[in-house]
């Protein structure tokens, strides 16, 4: 990370499929002050733009003019690193039939040099730069949340391939045989059993194909939820521990394969899943033992992202900033 | 690679768990001369290194003396890059109970400097440095031989890991159901299947299984090897040609599965088992379209080594001495 004394700041955008959240960032990792706009509503692209552009005038004048700001970086859906696209992204109404330029758009526009990549691997920088993975050369953030994300670190730097979309481990075969149907039109992804819907899915499989007792009854269906798994298996719920217990068991043979590619340092875990604890951490680490190859054993670490939630994204976003 | 012009030459060093063969290599990748003595039969590793440093001086004078020679790479079983060691290795009498230092002792005995990898990394650094893969940044090499060994490549480096023991690709697991035993203690890894020793396994087992004609019936099970299984299908066996399409079908979800990870350019595909050519690489493009994540298809691909079998492993042991 080389930081410019004389420009002390970077702009993070956490785009989403709903808001687009705007902070500026220093060199400890201290977010000075956010702005947001919906990331929707926007006929085209150049309005979307315009529109961030108006929102962070106001913040960026606050720490002093665009002269105190080094670079902006973008986490963002189906985000090309390389190219500093975003391509064909299905839940972004101007990006979602073509390649957008973002990075360049922007870059125009603030007059600074700006860098986009995937919500995933920024999460990875961010934890690399500011979180519990720093000042380490090898390791893997997994996000789970509505999916599953990844961002793999290689001697220091993080792994994007030959195209700028590596690292979708939520999309390897965990299940080959009758694998549950994914997103992505595949059968039997990690994503598929590991995200937060995935474990509300197993929950229901296990309430309808069997007639055991478990307070996840007193919920419709549709209404069971991974938080609700984890407040059930809070109190003391058999049903809900098992779903933690069968996921956590598939997360840790994910794990072990991911060593034999890269043999990380650490795991890191995000996203609205990791707030589990020991519910979901615990079954991860007996598996991984349990899976991976006797040389790699007791050699990686299972962390929890130490960034706060509610910023991480942004965080992660921006730390892509210092490297451009 | 950056080469010294006033010292135009590295050793390579095969060392394979019966013959340890030397070569001095130019920049080109000719191998200049080459030497050879047995790997066991020495009392210790000091009389090992002694043995091969007297083997070695006629080769060295043959070049012009060790001024000439900028480093020597070693390729060998259970090598610890960063430690330059090997350790544990069970097919070596005199480093299978404990870590040997054999690049600093070799550094010692010719004052130069000596790096060590294990074969398979060895191998994809060879072709990195003289073969198909030169000029790539992305690509991993998997070696089709008595096991399934690995080396990845991720922004032109090969991936060591937090250990150095990165890239067992061999021991991700593919069946997770009833999976064959493997020689790691495990059951289900890919070597168990996709290896020489896996391909004449499942030839086996489908003449034992089923009472299918095929000119394999005409050995004994023991005497069947990949090699008979290739002729065979090469004949029009039937049988042949489908425990091939079986293997093949199984490395390309194994490689759609390595895309997720590292997104690379190529897969190359080195060792006796590639050899067979279009009998097992069209099965794997095949089985590799249809399993990748759509984002991939059509990215990657798929090549065999171009180095000569006999001299790829002096080779590729003698590309890490350039980088060193």
């Amino acid at each position: 990370m080389v930081v410019n004394q004389q420009k002390p700041y970077v702009i993070g955008l956490d785009l989403g499929g709903t808001n687009s959240v705007f902070g500026i960032v220093d060199q400890r990792g201290e977010i000075k002050v956010t702005t947001a706009i919906k990331t929707q509503g926007h006929k085209t692209v150049e309005d979307y733009v315009k529109a961030s552009v108006e929102a962070l005038q106001p913040i960026i004048d606050h720490v002093g003019g665009i002269e105190y700001i080094k670079a902006m970086g973008i986490g963002a859906p189906n985000a090309n690193f390389y190219k500093g696209t975003i391509e064909y992204a299905p839940n972004l109404a101007w990006a979602h039939d073509c390649i957008v330029p973002l990075a360049e758009m922007f870059s125009k526009e603030l007059g600074i040099p700006v860098a986009l990549t995937n919500d995933a691997n920024a999460a990875a920088i961010g934890e690399m730069t500011y979180g519990v993975a720093r000042g380490m050369k090898n390791f893997i953030m997994l996000t789970l949340g509505t999916g599953v994300g990844s961002g793999v670190v290689v001697n220091g730097q993080l792994v994007y391939g030959c195209d700028g979309f590596a690292g979708e481990l939520g999309h390897v075969i965990m299940r080959r045989e009758n694998g549950r149907s994914c997103g992505c039109g595949r059968r039997g992804c990690l994503e598929a059993y590991c995200s937060a819907t995935g474990v509300a899915r197993t929950a229901r499989e296990m309430l309808e194909t069997t007639d055991r007792p478990s307070l996840l009854r007193e919920l419709k269906p549709e209404d069971i939820t991974s938080l609700e798994v984890s407040i059930a298996a809070g109190k003391g719920d058999e049903l809900a521990k098992e779903v933690y217990e069968f996921t956590g068991n598939m997360l840790g043979e994910a794990c072990a394969d991911f060593t034999a590619f890269s043999s990380p340092e650490a795991f890191v875990f995000f996203g609205g899943m990791a707030k589990a604890g020991d519910l979901i951490m615990e079954p991860i680490k007996r598996s991984y033992d349990k899976n991976v190859l006797p040389i790699f054993k007791g050699k990686a670490q299972f962390l929890i992202s130490s960034l706060d939630g509610a910023s991480a994204a942004v965080l992660g976003a921006s730390a892509i900033g210092w490297d451009i």
